[in-house]
């Protein structure tokens, strides 16, 4: 089946689907977005998702075109149309189509795109885990925005790959904020922590989701600011995020992270995980 | 005549030029820009543009689809193409169309695009000068790549127009980089004061093209960090870009800079700018 677009509105085959080049996503980069995670035909954490849509729409002042139960209206029959069962949904919103300028243009109207990709849960890598380098933080001072702005990002991911590993966790002197596409969370003296959320770090959905369950689980947290040394001198490291979920972190820049593999609470907060995704 | 865009090395009419979603200039602002003045049908400083897009192509690991000298040309014979004679053209190349995922598509093409705008010189705001405000520069730390990661510049932009200014002055932690799309110099004490050309700040061609014209009139020159008390206290201020030329500032977040009106180092650098386009 040729996938299906919610685009603009409506429902279009992706051949369909093209761009206008004034689209200020396009120019500027000026739009929001968000990834969701679907678990058996379902949408993962949906309200939170658009929740933080919101937050980042209000943060650039885009005006959403519909309102979030319209939008989760919208990617539930996207998600039916598709018949997709495990996987994720691409939303985003950019402020709209105009000649190019920086000023917002008085009389654009957001455009909207979503669509569906078939995503297994990876499965191999959260139980191995995975290799992670350092690399210093140069993004803006908004992190906490989930905006198209993402070539720092890129950036990041990238020379991590051309290192060998699977992420760069970024740092801004030497204060761990989070990776190219995820938060990141050490455990050290049985503790689990992590930046707090800040404007230097994105608001992870799966970061909510971990923290609600160490409590759950009497995990002592401590939400704050640490530092590279204390990375590297963690029992357990991992990251957290939509697709990947809990992804261990055995190794940073060539050193192993605790026992070099992945830890107790690492593993119990994975199994909590599956129990909360499961229906 | 109907624009005709240059567009993948085809010429089309504004109309048929459809981006796909999948391009990373729309998903991520995966790409790099220059945005060329052109006077009296010929484009001015081209090839210091264009070796600034290499500078950014370079920065960000893109590698551009054509030589500088082919690319000239093709902008040329736009310029011929459109009949245009006083404006500007924008050209673009991103990173190319994959799905969406961070790390670089192994295969993907660049994808270029250019298109002319008829725009006449800002005689009147030369003339009479702008008032500008002050606002934190909350950008990334590759100012000096010309990316279309611009949502900090449009939001900074807009800031000041809600303002009532034509331009916010960034800063960082009181010093003074430039603003939301130009330069800033400050005239103190017969001397022209100017941020370094560090990767705080783009590195402006018109910036350069002053800087020139300064010295060839022996008026000194310090590329220096400078404070925003500095910028308060200058006698004479004013931002410099390809558009917008020398645009003096006669005042910040509501105070007169000097005498509140543009000043004569200002005024003798515009003529030696007019007289540098003039042919």
């Amino acid at each position: 089946m040729a996938p299906i677009y919610w685009y603009q509105d409506r429902w279009l085959p992706a051949e369909e689907v093209r761009i206008s080049p004034d689209d200020r996503g396009y120019y500027f980069g000026d739009g929001v977005y968000e990834v969701f995670r679907v678990y058996g035909g379902a949408l993962f954490e949906a309200d939170a998702h658009l929740a933080r849509l919101q937050a980042s729409a209000d943060g650039i002042r885009i005006r959403l075109p519909h309102d979030l139960e319209t939008l989760k209206s919208r990617l539930e029959e996207l998600v039916r149309r598709n018949g997709l069962q495990e996987g994720t949904v691409y939303l985003q919103v950019t402020r709209g189509t105009a000649p190019r300028a920086h000023l917002f243009p008085p009389a654009a109207e957001p455009v909207t795109l979503a669509y569906c990709t078939e995503v297994k849960r990876p499965l191999a890598a959260m139980q191995a885990g995975c290799a992670a380098v350092t690399a210093e933080d140069i993004r803006w001072l908004h992190c906490n925005y989930k905006t198209l702005n993402l070539l720092a990002n890129v950036l990041a991911k990238q020379d991590a790959a051309d290192r060998g590993a699977a992420d760069a966790i970024l740092h801004r002197g030497g204060i761990v904020t989070e990776s190219s596409a995820s938060n990141v969370m050490i455990v050290s003296d049985g503790k689990l922590v992590t930046h707090p959320a800040n404007n230097l770090i994105l608001h992870g959905i799966t970061r909510a989701v971990v923290l609600r369950l160490a409590h759950a689980s009497a995990i002592p947290v401590e939400e704050r600011p640490f530092t590279l040394a204390e990375l590297r001198a963690a029992d357990e490291a991992f990251l957290t995020g939509t697709t990947i979920e809990i992804l261990p972190v055995i190794s940073v820049d060539g050193s192993p992270v605790g026992a070099g593999k992945p830890g107790p609470v690492t593993r119990q907060l994975q199994e909590q995980f599956e129990r909360a995704i499961l229906f």
